[in-house]
């Protein structure tokens, strides 16, 4: 039973499919591992335990009925918590939503209900998704599984959903990500993970950080679970009218595992250069493995970075103050002090200023279009540090003081302002131990390239098979 | 030859295309009016006498080679002067701009000429395009023809369109709407015009006031040529990512002259009753006149009209500084002074504030959506006074005091806020002989209808063809 909650989700439906094991067994198995390890590592906020029993059975049923099964029957998933759950509560990781219970699924809960999976619960995150970091002092942060005993944060916000894949308490998740919230616990819980274009998915029943950088996405063990996920829930949404109407390609099919005549942007300058050297080591060595397979690979350079941070500045905090306004008037008190300190500074910013975010966007955009013109993905890391220790507030990188929250968002906010498809894909491990994603950003709409460069590298590597010390 | 001044575009198309008229005659006739009429109406900023002349040459040895003719072959227009035009100054009726040379032709200025038709110049406005009332400072402003030697004010911010084609100084021209902009001068200069939905034609090339609201439209003596000159320029244009990629109907097929069964909602709450009791009767009689037609009419009110104010006080500040800002801070006072302190006062707006400006406006669409679910058309007046003397900042309407800027802007600038497509039409007259204008309000992407109901109307009215006291 122990190898069911590291079985891959494809491995899943197949066992579920071909009756080898019970829906029942699969959701039991993943049950009975949150119970011995979650006291510890606390990836969820809420257990849904009976329902997820109750759907494994009718699970179960429609496979002995020889009924159709969709993409992912009797595969279970944890929910980041802010996506709406009808009946369940749906925190935010806050206080101010603790007890609120939604009367509606978020649309892409509905959809991957509607491919057959079955969620485990509510995953932990920083709170209402206001940073990089993944702590929660509300519910208790998510621990790393990979050194949960030094108390490394996961990094965030996705933190519940980094901790889970990884300690094998779900085998895909759901996180979202405004600056880099997927892809950065992505990396520093050693994970397969997947930023889509911004209008790929649907954000409707989503509680949002700011809307116009929010993009939603699968967090799984491997880029083959990530398409599995991802063409489960992609597509247009009259829910949410920023969704595309392009249509969804097969993404699990696109995986061909090859990358022969791919052309790799290498970005350097602003990304490589002022990473760690582990970081540094592991992505060059990524991208040789690459070359090994057929891709070219130049140095390309995005100049309009340096308004990212700008941009982040703005937009996040125009928007996430407009968002809870009403309630920092009124229940201040109740955010955590580190959230309602970056919300209230959104009060400061002036609508031009606003806007001048939103401009500089367009820059940021058409440059990672236009580079994108003469490659197919470009690569980078995720993020320029390995998972730090709770509290730590300044790293050493390359001899140089780096502060953490700024060097987690540096390498990912840009493709939150152009709107790019980035995934994060474990390329290696620190000294100590600790996960290393190499970034993959590909061209708008085009996630296949992006998962097919990550499934070949798969392929031919094993970072991504590797269980972090919690014993089984 | 005083005749072609008065000719509507669809007939000067004709004359053209027929032989019997040379496009020299009609521009010369035109040049010649401007050149008698202009130095006191002040329609035009600049009069492009010899590139129309040049251009009207070139048309009529087209027609002479049988070449095919676009619909507007021949036919002038006059351009707001916040199109683009290459080789020609093109100020936004201010100082700062004063000497400015664009170098390439806004996308609609290309297709007008695409079409055929011939620039005469570039119109009057007030500066910016940020006032109702179409004063200017810089260039004088331009006076109402109805009542010219009171001073009496055509409405803005399209001035000098509303006056050129009132006065017989272009057949058509082109507009453009923030809060009211084109509908407002169409109204108080006895024109028939519409403001497009949002995204129905580009504004590559067009000086912006606050893009979110900002639609460009014609400026017409009927709806016939409304649908001549809509024709001629809507559809998509990537210099223009707001545009739509909707097809674009034949306008002018779409006048049929039959409303029969059309279901009109007629709104008093908030618009018909507030209005003066010229303006109330008048379009109540022309509601009339649409009934015996065969159209049916029903009461109906758009109770968010409520945030319109605010929508459009934090929109329009808000992205006009931000346009603005850089000129305001080193050129504030080449700025006339009513236009400079509105655009400071943008300075003040929080973005949390703009963006519920903007969110606000969401509850407004889907109202307006709604209602229109029930009815083919809205019906209301466009403004509630008459063309006011210059300087009078308060008239009575009713009764009461009503403030001029406030009032010439209430009843048109939801439909900025909603981007539904609104014309206005000639519907009858003050006791003081100004004309009067209702405004008809269609779905989405259903100008169709709009301007069939419009010309519906003129075909049994003769408002539209009435000549102000100009003399010829």
């Amino acid at each position: 039973m122990a190898d069911l909650v590291w079985a891959s989700m494809g491995e899943l439906a197949r066992l579920v499919a071909t009756k080898a094991v019970s829906p029942v067994e699969i959701v039991n198995a993943h049950l009975d591992r949150i119970a011995a390890l979650d006291g510890t590592l606390k990836a969820y906020i809420t257990v849904m335990t009976d329902s997820a029993r109750s759907a494994a059975r009718n699970a179960e049923a429609r496979v002995m009925a020889r009924e159709d099964l969709g993409p992912l029957h009797g595969v279970p998933v944890g929910l980041k918590d802010l996506y709406c759950t009808k009946g369940v509560k749906t925190t935010g990781g806050s206080r101010i939503l603790g007890d609120w219970v939604p009367t509606e699924d978020a649309t892409v809960v509905t959809r991957l209900a509607a491919a057959g999976a079955i969620t485990l619960g509510k995953l932990n995150m920083h709170e209402f998704a206001y940073g990089p970091e993944g702590l929660n002092v509300h519910y208790g942060t998510a621990w790393n599984p990979w050194d949960w005993a030094a108390h490394r944060i996961c990094g965030g916000s996705s933190s519940g959903s980094g901790a889970a894949v990884a300690a094998g308490l779900c085998p895909g998740a759901l996180g979202s990500d405004t600056g880099g919230s997927i892809r950065i616990p992505s990396a520093l819980c050693g994970l397969t993970g997947l930023k889509p274009t911004y209008g790929r998915v649907s954000r409707a029943g989503v509680l949002p950080l700011a809307w116009s950088l929010d993009h939603v996405g699968p967090m799984c063990r491997s880029a083959v679970d990530c398409a599995l996920m991802l063409g489960a829930m992609a597509g247009h949404d009259p829910r949410d009218p920023s969704t595309s109407a392009l249509p969804v390609p097969d993404y699990r099919a696109a995986l061909t595992g090859e990358v022969k005549g791919l052309r790799i942007g290498l970005l350097r300058r602003f990304f490589l250069e002022t990473a760690g050297p582990p970081q540094r080591l592991a992505v060059e060595q990524a991208v040789k493995t690459l070359e090994g397979l057929g891709a070219s690979v130049r140095d390309v350079s995005l100049e309009q970075m340096k308004y990212a941070a700008g941009v982040a500045a703005a937009v996040i905090s125009v928007e996430s103050y407009a968002y809870h306004e009403a309630w920092l008037k009124t229940r201040g008190p109740e955010y955590g002090p580190d959230v309602r300190e970056r919300l209230l500074a959104g009060a400061f910013v002036s609508g031009a200023d606003y806007l001048k975010g939103q401009r500089a966007r367009r820059l940021i955009r058409d440059e990672v279009d236009q580079v994108l013109g003469d490659v197919d993905v470009l690569i980078a890391p995720t993020v320029p540090i390995a998972a730090t220790e709770v509290g730590v507030s300044e790293v050493e990188v390359d001899g140089r003081r780096a502060p953490v929250r700024p060097s987690l968002i540096r390498y990912t906010r840009p493709f939150n302002a152009s709107g790019h498809p980035a995934a994060s894909v474990p390329c290696g491990f620190t000294a100590d131990g600790l996960p290393i994603g190499i970034q993959v950003v590909g061209r708008s709409f085009d996630e296949a390239t992006v998962l097919r460069v990550a499934d070949a590298y798969q392929r031919v590597t094993d970072w991504h098979t590797r269980r972090p010390p919690l014993g089984a």
